[in-house]
């Protein structure tokens, strides 16, 4: 880090540059609720700083608008994401992973990929070798059974889903890793916008299950990556 | 039906004795909240008007004092049921059904035992053949997959599952006929109750599934029965 | 059914060709949250195996996207449904139903009409007859009493209700078949989308009532269907 | 009103005499969470103030010790009351009613008893005449259709129902008088100990319903009398 | 009532012409939801029938477009209502009432003038007299205290709060007669869309509060008005 | 204060004049839900009787509007504010108060500094000094920690916090001043719009935090200046 | 402070030695869930450290095993704390405070004086002199209005109030000082533990009003000795 | 795994031999809801297929019966477990891992040690290093900020919390690997029994934290010991 400053300090944001050593990743840029010129401004302080650069929830609009200032970002327009440069397989201790298993990100729908595409490429640029599953959920249990070779591969699984959330713990009775939970709000009634699979999911009966946000794409794929390299 | 009143009038209860008639079978005490001398003026009322009797929620000590005055009936102590005798096969216009297929009555732990029992004996005195599959969750798919055909040949499933509420959804998807999904309140933490598995089963991604409330394995016992005997 | 195939792969769908056998009928396509070039494609992998198409929550804009591709579609504005050609009667073993009883689709209110019509759509394109009974809510109880005859000599009653979810437990007490409740979110206030109706349902006083998700109209018609075919 | 005074002054307690002339009833004293020493020093502090005395939720235990000090109260077990000498069809000036018409206590259930009971000789007590019909429940609606001259015939009618909460939106639908509602917490699972009927109640399809809190039969008994004398 | 039919069949509704007879007033027609075609359409059937017509929940455009072809209507816009004549002080057997009190419709605060112009003028068209207090929020108590007298003499008094919902515990502490409390969603926050309101009246302290669904202007003037009617 | 009349009564409204006399502030208008030429007639009674005026929730469009008519009144854009002239450090007993510590105004990110701008203005408005420090949430605890020097020396702090709303308990834990924490609706999923984080502050494991409604800067800013101002 | 540890290690706590230079308080024990032996031991390390001790939630049993060992303790039976000598008058720079108001502890209902007396001793061990108020519930408003000159004069108040919680909206309308409210779980129903008081506080009104937990006693005890001894 | 047979079968379980093979860790047995003569049956099934054993929520009563009969078991009281021999490092592949890391189990506060203790006793069982660090709340930051050191070497840190939750997020801000989360119901009023912490959990600022179910001690534990042993 080139940086020997903690923070660096903005009009409406103290940007932690100190995150990167301390974290081994740097701080992301939520950019709902900021103007274009506000994550300009941040992306710029992390750049200047030597530090690698992550934006979730970006709308095409901001990522047009954004990209002509930062022409060196890359929009994911499914995951709304745009970064910087890939890592190369940042693990625990900040070194390169040996590439011995992948992130696996699956879907129970076709509603639920664009959280996974969040998830996806986040565990991506965080240097993870990352697969994808998706609409296999349990209503055709074969879908599932037939990559349960792939499932029981991998290094963690995501698992995306909404309504009645089950696909997390069907998955995760068939493979020993950790499997990454992420409810979605898509659906009606009584999903309650996602709290009905949140609930199934932190009452999964299969041990091994670990639950994030509801929608929460950007934090599955950084703990699923986080998972994945924890092994040096 | 051997009376012509509509209602057998009691200080604290009108017995609906034409329920028999409108319905296909009579009115059911539910013995919770009752004294014991109420249970039994009830079981006489119907029993003298030539109704069949069934009493649910009975706890083994309400059982001894019921069954010391009223002999004819049985006590099943895990489904909390005192039962007359067993109904023949009663079906939709009355008469008996053609067994041609059984209510299978299936648990995910073994904690769901008596409210699937309440269900299977409520099934079995409304005259239809019944089966029993219990402790099958999904954390051990295998104990599942490896019943189908049982599941697939079944006139109508009964699930009944507690935290994640999972299994009813798998089920659902092997087999061609309805699904009544029960809820349990056994469990700790954010199954509230019962709460979490209920709206599981709300959203199950595998139509033609039934919801019935939280730990009625009476209710999803009938319902089940009418279905099964629904095809004449 | 023609194909060997047990699952069509989509870059963004795996559609279960195998649903048709293992459950009688077909994967429904779910249209909300798919672009029309999405159901176009899911719509035609399922007729190029000789699978019957229902594709539901279809408003009028994607039918007509849709439509202009696959004229064989029919579309049914209020139902939101666009369908391929109603099935012949199927039933339990996937022969044609002797037509004993109708599928009865009741509304307490005008504004429950919508659901209604899904779930009505649902049961004839699965081959039951249906009729219809709508705005006979209990404010006037006569509107029901005196329909009290065909509502005794339905096979199923699929009773769609808001606000207090009142008729299913009335309804229920008058029939000897089982009744599939659908509560909406049609309503204000204390309703909250439909948790005030769906509770009424879970919890009626009157057994033999199965409760699906809020809206769920396509859920009920389908479960309806079943369960009037359930007799072969 | 005997007293010139406003608040008779306790250590625990500011007793509020001047409530009757204000409301035209007395305070009354509420027993839960207070010793039966602190309720017998307000009952006489109201008693030598010349005000009638109404105290609720006492148990039988409760009621033993105080009845001991205060011999002129009457105990009412099923309601959990304590009362004074009944009052003489106090109406909205305070002079007697014109005894037209009677406050009616419906319940759907047994179960419902004690919280009518509480609303009923709260009622009496405040001189109005009171009639009880329970146990008529919409599973069987014969039982409502046939006492239906008398529901019309009432001034007010109470209704108290758990569970599915039904019963006051069929009767309010029958009669031209006010329906007060009273959900009770009798009841298991998605009844959430009376939240359900409560939900419905409030949702009522049918005008007219004035809704009071779970369990709450000594208001609903208050607020129909406060109706029922409201004519002078 | 000229007609002797009891219901008037529309495709999409079944008018309860009865409803007048039985209740002592007519269906009131919701126009949420409706076309102004069918609005019309119930509105003419009434009409026809020789019954007096409300219509509540009318936006501006909806009233232009139904009072082109209903000019004989007249609409109130603060209260969305289109209202026939107003009914001659109807009481309680469906005769002129002695007008001796008013029914005094109070809000908290400027926000809450709408559903209070509901209820006032739903209890003006049942034909009985109704007074204004508006804006007289517990924050600033002397406001409702020097309209003590006003309040006192009332015959009944609507309260319509939102936020804390705190005012018709205090009016109701001041006054011998019935409280109609309409909680609002008025507000943000906690007061969740008239939630907090709503459990505040419930919870009243003040015994003689009638609750009403948050927002129910109409039924909270209704109820009133056959409290006020309910002495004859 | 130079009124002597207590209340202006516009039609609309009933101007609470003595509140600045009783509470040592006067009434502050909340602009959502009025008109612009409501909010303007309200100002101008509160101008025309000496007192100054503080109006919130104030778009861009309406402060145009306002202003046009009450040019006196200045426009603070982020916290939604037109406000008149700052009050001189008016304390407990209306004095001007010695300045010795600061109302620190504290976010957890960027996204809350609209809700701690209205706070801000407010606590200003009312003769407070105000500090602020923005985005410092736990997640770069260094942040906070080497502002430590000022946030001990606070008279008061504010911290508002959305999501997880873990700031307010562990500012607390550093200072000994009171803390006003201000949940806000900033977030998704199961933040449920301000319920995690209004939840998060009521169980702070650190004594000494006072909460306050979800996103209500100004009732955080109105309470901060009131104990700041509490020393005379 | 005597001691120049910042931590005492037991095996179970760590007890906090720095709170009282941090805070100006020490840390306080919570007996509920420890051992009278686990209280015993963290009440010496505070003793024995020069820190004043305070014990909080303290049943009688568990009074009796603590004060034999530690005698220089007194319990406050209705508090449910065991203190040890009263603070001097402690305020913001830990110097005595010039007394020139009392923290005021008001009830509605004498079922809200255990948390009360709570608030109360811990507010005195502090330092502040405490007055009370209890039982002076809005259904009898005159007792409040008779007590307004000591509310206006407080230097803060505390309500404690369970059910509708309307009175610390009334009190703040009537006092320039801050109000620290306390929902309580007394009550039943669709007070659901304190919910419905809590959410009233949240949404009051009259601003200047400061939430704490339910049934948080302890909690408002300290805010109001922080704030009332928040000027020096 | 010596057993080549899948499923056990007993009248109430079937127990999962399978599951070692397909997790690398065997069907763990839940007590709780069990009869100790169940739980023997179910613990010696799997030693006799050659499987390891862990019995959770074991009271010291069940304990005191089973050990009787399996006295190869070691009851771990504060964590309410019984278990067999400790595996041996069992890492990703089932071969024993290196140790380079702890799992490092946290507390906020001595009521959560039992949920840590079930957590650190079920992670020792499947081989992993375990730490313990108990009553580090934020209250006193300091007792965090010194054990930073340990916080940041640590290979997954477990922090179990109940009330405001706050900890996991202060902790995953400081260290480089994965945290997970477990809330616990201690506490009263507004923690809903665990619901608070959970909420704060999910809605963590903080990046790689994993929420596991209220209380969930095992699961957390076994999450744990998934992730530190998923690096061969």
């Amino acid at each position: 880090m080139p940086s020997s400053r903690k923070t660096f300090e903005l009009p409406f944001a103290k940007v932690d540059l100190h995150r990167n050593l301390r974290r081994h990743f740097p701080e992301v840029i939520y950019a709902k609720g900021k103007s274009s010129a506000q994550v300009v401004a941040i992306a710029q302080a992390l750049k200047r700083n030597g530090q690698p650069v992550l934006i979730t929830k970006v709308s095409a609009v901001v990522a047009k608008l954004v990209s002509r200032q930062l022409p060196w970002l890359t929009y994911f327009p499914q995951a709304g994401i745009l970064a910087g440069p890939i890592q190369r397989g940042k693990g625990r201790r900040g070194r390169a992973s040996r590439k011995t298993g992948e992130v696996l990100v699956v879907t129970a729908g076709t509603g639920d990929i664009p959280v996974a595409e969040e998830a996806a490429v986040t565990a991506q640029w965080m240097g993870q070798p990352v697969g994808r599953l998706f609409d296999v959920g349990v209503a055709g249990l074969h879908r599932v059974l037939k990559n349960q070779r792939r499932i029981r591969k991998a290094r963690v699984v995501v698992v995306v889903a909404g309504m009645d959330g089950v696909l997390p713990s069907v998955i995760s009775g068939l493979t020993p890793c950790p499997v990454v939970a992420v409810p979605t709000s898509v659906g009606y009634g009584a999903s309650f916008r996602g709290v009905a699979p949140l609930l199934t999911m932190l009452n999964s009966c299969s041990p091994g299950v670990a639950v994030v946000n509801i929608d929460n794409g950007f934090g599955a794929g950084y703990l699923a990556a986080l998972i994945a390299g924890n092994h040096r």
